[in-house]
């Protein structure tokens, strides 16, 4: 073991097909396949440093981590202990570019971050399609921030097969991600035990049907740069994530009334020549997918509304990687 | 014939299974039983006078209707003069006691009432279940008004057997329909269309299937008096509505951010000690459904926010009849 330290550079990621619902969740095995891409501007860097310490740390946002989290992190390190050969503890500290908790993703930048840090710093040599299905195993949208630019997430059958890759690179398509945070608070519902309720939604069932047509048709859009194509895919997708969580019992309902105030508006935007589509992750923000050149009258309207907190723009960003 | 003039009051209804997507367009046969409430204060009133005319004139609330509206009157007066084998024109004066075109099923009221009025003024003799059967036929939904009370919507196989009835008296349980009207503008797309649209939804197949376990159950509640059993199945039929009309192709969204705001406020109200539980029609209205002693506290709360233009509160009413 060369390194005991290393610093990575982690990236959330926008579902364009989502994550939601899972086949096995000890392992983050999700229900179906799903694409992102990496956002240039939600990132998270994580130090991992092993030593002769008597249990793992955690540090967030430059304070203390809590319990939970910090045993979440110390069993997630045991995965990449145990493809090294040792029981080292660590001392892990990480930083986000943006608030947690608010279907922002921060476990995927976060998880992506630790496992490229805590391989690298335990030396371990692994190819990128066993670092996605590492990180898997953290948060499973985790696998789709390791590789660069547009991802897919192979469902797969079992760990080994359940890896994301990229489908193309960050300059393929200079995309804006908008995301308009309405609220920063801490969701009532996580996505873990969001993931475990879409069980219980009558529409789960037609929903996967589906997916493998709205798949093809993402992907394709993605490759040939089509973004009406890749736009009605992406509303009728997020809307379709949202059923999920509202149709399970107990029902989740993410959206707050700003969120249907930006989605009300979208298509008003659209017929005024802004061509820009909205997305929603398991969360009330609202990401607002649309072309460079679109951005600035985006923001304009944006930033008139009283309900919109912040805004942050991404643009597709490459695979989590180390830092010097 | 003895009468050629008559009036009758048509009351409204909030369906507790929804309809929505039809079988047959031409009959409004529905693709599932429904079940509703009447409403004692959205009323409509309708006169029809048969007399030697040159055409069917009608009058919604004092003005001239326009020629769509009249023509659809004019197509209804047609099933009941087939009926009495006459071929006269009537004089239509019709008045509601709410805003139409909002989801308040204004037609339900109207269609209810014109049938009845336009039946007793051609001297026929219509069994109930003729007249709902026929009130179908201008409204899908204005069958169930005809009726009193709690009742059921049969779907059925044809025009002779697609009627409603009643499944409880007004006077069974005191329940309370307290409308928050956020907006009064006219529906983007009607009712009929998104009935029609109800086809292209991934998510109706899951919902036919998952809806005879609800109609038993609603119809359960309803006569064990069980508002929390009821109100479960209220809020998760009112999301699955809104889910077929968001994930149609295009995507219909009643859904207002005021919606919203009362949708995610029902539950906190209820920790509160409020029993009141949402339901929505095809449009961004909500109903809360409760018992009369939760009145007083729900009209407070409602009349604090800014986005309700407007409470109406409504007891169970009984059947269409005629006036004196």
């Amino acid at each position: 073991m060369q390194n005991r330290i290393a610093t990575a550079l982690g990236f959330a990621n926008i579902a364009f097909v989502k994550y939601w619902g899972v086949r096995d969740a000890a392992l983050n095995l999700a229900l179906n396949d799903s694409i992102s891409m990496n956002l240039s501007d939600a990132t998270t860097v994580t130090t991992v440093e092993f030593g002769p310490l008597a249990e793992d740390t955690l540090a967030i946002d430059d304070q203390p981590a809590n319990a939970a989290q910090t045993a979440r992190v110390s069993r997630h390190l045991d995965h990449l202990r145990a493809l090294a050969g040792v029981s080292l503890r660590a001392r892990v500290v990480s930083r986000n570019s943006f608030p947690m908790g608010t279907g922002l993703a921060s476990s995927a930048a976060g998880f992506a971050a630790l496992t490229v840090a805590g391989a690298a710093a335990l030396g371990l040599d692994l190819a990128e399609r066993e670092l996605s299905a590492v990180a898997r195993l953290g948060s499973g949208s985790a696998c789709r921030s390791v590789p660069g630019g547009f991802t897919r997430w192979h469902a797969g059958r079992d760990h080994a097969s359940s890896y994301a890759e990229t489908i193309a690179p960050p300059d393929y398509w200079d995309l804006r991600d908008v995301l308009a945070v309405v609220s920063t608070e801490h969701k009532a519902v996580g996505s873990a035990e969001g993931h475990t309720l879409a069980q219980t939604s009558p529409f789960l069932g037609a929903r996967l049907a589906d997916l493998p047509r709205r798949l093809a048709r993402v992907q394709d859009a993605l490759l040939a740069r089509d973004l009406p194509m890749l736009g009605e895919e992406l509303e009728a997708e997020a809307i379709a994530l949202h059923v999920l969580a509202m149709t399970s019992r107990p029902s989740i309902l993410y959206w707050e009334p700003a969120t249907l105030e930006i989605m009300r508006l979208c298509p008003v935007w659209r017929a005024a020549g802004l061509l820009a589509y909205f997305t929603l992750d398991a969360g009330p923000n609202v990401h607002l997918i649309c072309e460079a050149a679109t951005v600035p009258g985006l923001l304009e309207r944006l930033q008139a509304l009283p309900s919109v907190q912040r805004v942050i723009v991404n643009g597709p960003a490459g695979p989590t990687h180390l830092l010097p």
